[in-house]
């Protein structure tokens, strides 16, 4: 959660830092008192999958209960903050196997949403699921799949779970190949 | 650019922190000895354009040389870290007008590229230029157009840069429609 003004003191050095304008630049930082350190806040990426089972003309989605806050007990695709020491891909994997214990074929990059209110970009990859056999983690209540017509919209975590499932469904509908989709949530 | 172990001091209270695997979870984490307050660290995003000027079937793409480390004085597509308050389509056109001054069209997104080694994410859009007059701003030594036979590939400041580039004039070769472009830098 992008929280502005997030330091009170250096964590280089431990002295209080004050918001103001450095030298060469046109954005309040979190300055050093001390040791003159620069402290940048940026947006952070959210990395996740639309895993999905297809029989014939037939698809189910799969969607993950919270067991945490934000949104305990609400439905989410798997996702959460890319790591460092690994690619948007191997994170959005990475989350589907920590939070579905889904075996899945990762597809190319689907939904890019930036999140700006909160400081975020989503990263959504669709993903072939490989079994219906889901393990899910601690931090989900319930991994299951829903056809189009079962899917909880009024119980979805995050609107860019809810923009990334209303454009699959979508693309099916009227027979688009999946291309990038990029938006901005506000 | 990725600073592991970056912290020393609690941002919160600073007191100092440990770096150890919190409870529910798998990584080391910065943790404050005295508020216990977690401070994680993530990649961050790098946004810019490949802004291009065609004529005909001739094209030129707009490079700019570096006033400021790292890679003073080799050449780069304007680009520079995603902010806070702004969409990545947004930092990418306010990179464009600093470091280039130049007045551009923005198209989709073309190139994603993880750069696990820095912990980032770099973030190309193509940009049709409206006019050929560039003001560079302080961060850059000289603003100009390139055809492909001109480009100077062994003064490129950054891997991306070389990636986005080589990428456009195959697209181009090919007569192939401008899709995104994932890669992964090591
Ligand atoms: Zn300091
Ligand atoms: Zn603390």
């Amino acid at each position: 959660m992008w929280t502005p003004h997030r330091y009170k003191f250096c964590p280089s050095c431990g002295a209080a830092v004050d918001y103001r304008v450095p030298a060469d630049d046109n954005r309040e930082r979190a300055v050093c008192s001390a040791c003159e350190a620069i402290h940048y806040e940026n947006p952070i990426n959210v990395v996740g999958t639309l895993p999905f089972w297809e029989q014939g003309d037939q698809v189910q989605v799969l969607l993950c209960r919270r067991a945490i806050e934000p949104r305990h007990g609400f439905w989410t695709l798997p996702a959460g903050f890319l790591e460092l020491g690994e690619t948007s891909a191997q994170g959005a994997q990475r989350e589907t196997d920590e939070e579905a214990g889904a075996q899945i074929e990762l597809l190319p990059l689907y939904c890019l949403m930036n999140v700006v209110p909160v400081g975020q970009i989503h990263l959504y990859y669709r993903a072939r699921l490989l079994s219906t056999e889901f393990k899910p983690g601690p931090e989900t209540l319930e991994a299951r799949l829903f056809h189009e017509h079962e899917l909880p919209w009024d119980e979805l975590a995050f609107r860019t779970v809810r923009e990334t499932l209303r454009r699959f469904f979508e693309d099916r509908r009227l027979g688009r190949p999946y291309a990038l989709h990029c938006a901005d949530i506000s």
